[in-house]
């Protein structure tokens, strides 16, 4: 495949020396850029968008065309798994998704497969591969995918929740049950990682969007011990080079002692922690990822400056940042307030690589 | 006023020597209790129960009259302060609250007044006044009001919000405008919860449920100072008593030692922390309040048990827990599994306070 022009956001996530910090945006190709809503309305709806490997990709570059991102992150959805699993996932508008046949005894975990990952969900790694192609190595690609936990929170609910009222149920009233179906999901998630990678994917992702509704105790058990299972049993080199790994846990900030111990090489950090801290905590085991107030997007262009500075000095001097958001991307934002935030994280951030001792060594990982 | 039977937890929130480990229920007065919906709808809506004092009274003692519980909570709604300055409360099916005239401008901040609290907001001091009254004793009043931060929030936004995106904005790009809110705020919370004592309540609770969305910077700023300012405002003694503050900022957790600084005597810890580490982080200046996972009452009765005695274990011995979940009961638990978690922390309880010296001293307080 094409070489990389830009390392930096491969570098960052293995804390080797850099000129200045990389930055993407969590859902940076969505709602509030109208050419996404351009394509989506061509695409019918947001499963359909998809499913289309032309469009997913047309959609992953958009933003990449407008900003100078350092990284792109795949289009798609974290329950394609459970979908290609045979559980029926459609949207409704403004409820998100539901499955037309959600979990419900222990038969339906007992007949639960891995899917095949060139056959149900070819189209995620055909996306992959096309995408990648299209970026011809301007910036590197992320793969990602939803937690095992966080994928049977919606496998048992049938959808969003607020009270994780089943979820709750089957974990402290039949936890046997709920490790069989943790232990399929992990091995599914750690089936489709590696094939985005073997598509091209150069970085991965695990989004654990409900590991902070558990206790510390079932967060380790029920959450955390998939996520480090799926990290140990990826394949982590492609290419001549280590395909590094993010965890994200939100609402985890907490527990990033814990998560750094599991064998990832940086952890995803919301806004409601100071990256100092943060640092402190993980003791620069791992790289860190985040983490400006979504909200602050909200304000104008100076002040989104001015705090991207804040954010920058928080984690201070030397490598393993990588500059994003605390959370996704809000989709009535300004795109121009985007802008102001790369354009920010590019001029600021090399004043904190500056004391570095100069590197002699290869790129990133490079055999 | 009539004598109080039930000490036990004014004296766990004041830290003094116990027999037991005392419980209530955040929203113990509520939707999964069919007495509840009947009173309900009698009244009509939502606010018409609030604003009816005799029917208030009425669903704040239903649940005392179902569990052993050791504290009455009033029945209102953090909003009252807002729509008593003018702002218009409604609430819309599925929707939650919402405000006719939310404040859009600064003319609409500089205009606002704090309310009279025997004027515009007497049906909730009537309703104080008849719960002591009808209590008659039994068990302790808890009066509440929703934070400063919070109240701000649901009138910019003009309800409940996902992106905070107003708030975060004015925030952002006014600070100096939203500290004038606050401080209206903060005046108004102070003569309300005064104003409450005045008529009977005999502990306090600030409710800052959007605290847990600021960077840690912005929470002091915004949030927690303004709670500060409140403790050390309110009158703090009635009826030759202390009057305990309760502190409770959803999400957080990761600030109780700098909320333990704030002059309160109690601090509402959520079920993502264990107790254990929360003692230890507040270093037993304050009494703690939680934190069993609502969740767990969808198990079992036996399960339900057992991570009762959990909770009690990770708190471990002497005074100064008040056994609470960590968030709102949610409407659809069975009132059976209420029952088994009040019956747990009663039996289990006293084994957590017999290593305690015998205590000589007079009931909790008095002078």
């Amino acid at each position: 495949m094409t070489a990389l022009d830009n390392h930096t956001f491969l570098r960052a996530l293995l804390r080797q020396r850099l000129d200045y910090t990389p930055v993407w945006i969590m859902r940076q190709a969505g709602r509030y850029l109208p050419e996404y809503r351009a394509t989506r309305a061509r695409a019918g709806s947001f499963l359909d968008l998809c499913r289309n490997p032309e469009l997913a990709c047309e959609v992953t570059l958009q933003p990449l065309d407008r900003f100078p991102l350092d990284a792109a992150i795949l289009f798609s959805d974290i329950l394609t798994i459970p979908d290609a699993m045979g559980l029926g996932l459609y949207f409704t508008e403004g409820e998100g998704p539901r499955f037309e046949r959600p979990i419900r005894a222990a038969a339906d975990v007992q007949r639960l497969a891995v899917p095949d990952m060139e056959d149900e969900l070819s189209y995620v790694m055909d996306t992959v591969g096309l995408v990648r192609r299209e970026l011809a190595g301007r910036v590197p690609l992320i793969g990602f995918a939803g937690s095992p936990w966080t994928l049977a929170v919606y496998m048992i609910e049938g959808g969003g929740t607020k009270s994780f009222a089943r979820s709750k149920a089957l974990l402290f009233d039949h936890p046997e049950l709920m490790h069989v179906l943790l232990t399929k999901l992990a091995a599914a998630v750690t089936d489709y990682l590696d094939a985005q990678v073997a598509r091209g994917a150069q970085a991965l992702m695990i989004f654990d969007t409900w590991g902070g509704v558990l206790t510390p105790r079932d967060y380790q058990a029920f959450s955390l011990d998939y996520m480090t299972r799926i990290v140990a049993g990826l394949t982590r080199e492609a290419e001549g080079r280590q395909v590094p790994v993010i965890l994200f846990t939100k609402g985890g900030g907490r527990w990033l002692d814990r998560m750094a111990e599991s064998g990832c090489d940086a952890l995803g950090v919301d806004w409601t922690q100071n990256l100092a801290d943060a640092r402190r905590l993980v003791n620069d085991r791992v790289a860190l990822q985040g983490n400006l107030d979504p909200g602050i997007l909200y304000a104008s262009p100076a002040r989104i400056r001015e705090e991207v500075g804040r954010v920058l000095a928080s984690y201070g001097q030397g490598s393993g940042h990588i500059f994003n958001l605390g959370h996704g991307i809000h989709p009535d934002v300004e795109p121009d307030h985007v802008a102001a935030l790369v354009d920010a994280v590019h001029t600021l951030s090399p004043a904190f690589h500056e004391a570095t001792a100069p590197d002699t060594s290869h790129p990133t990982g490079e055999k």
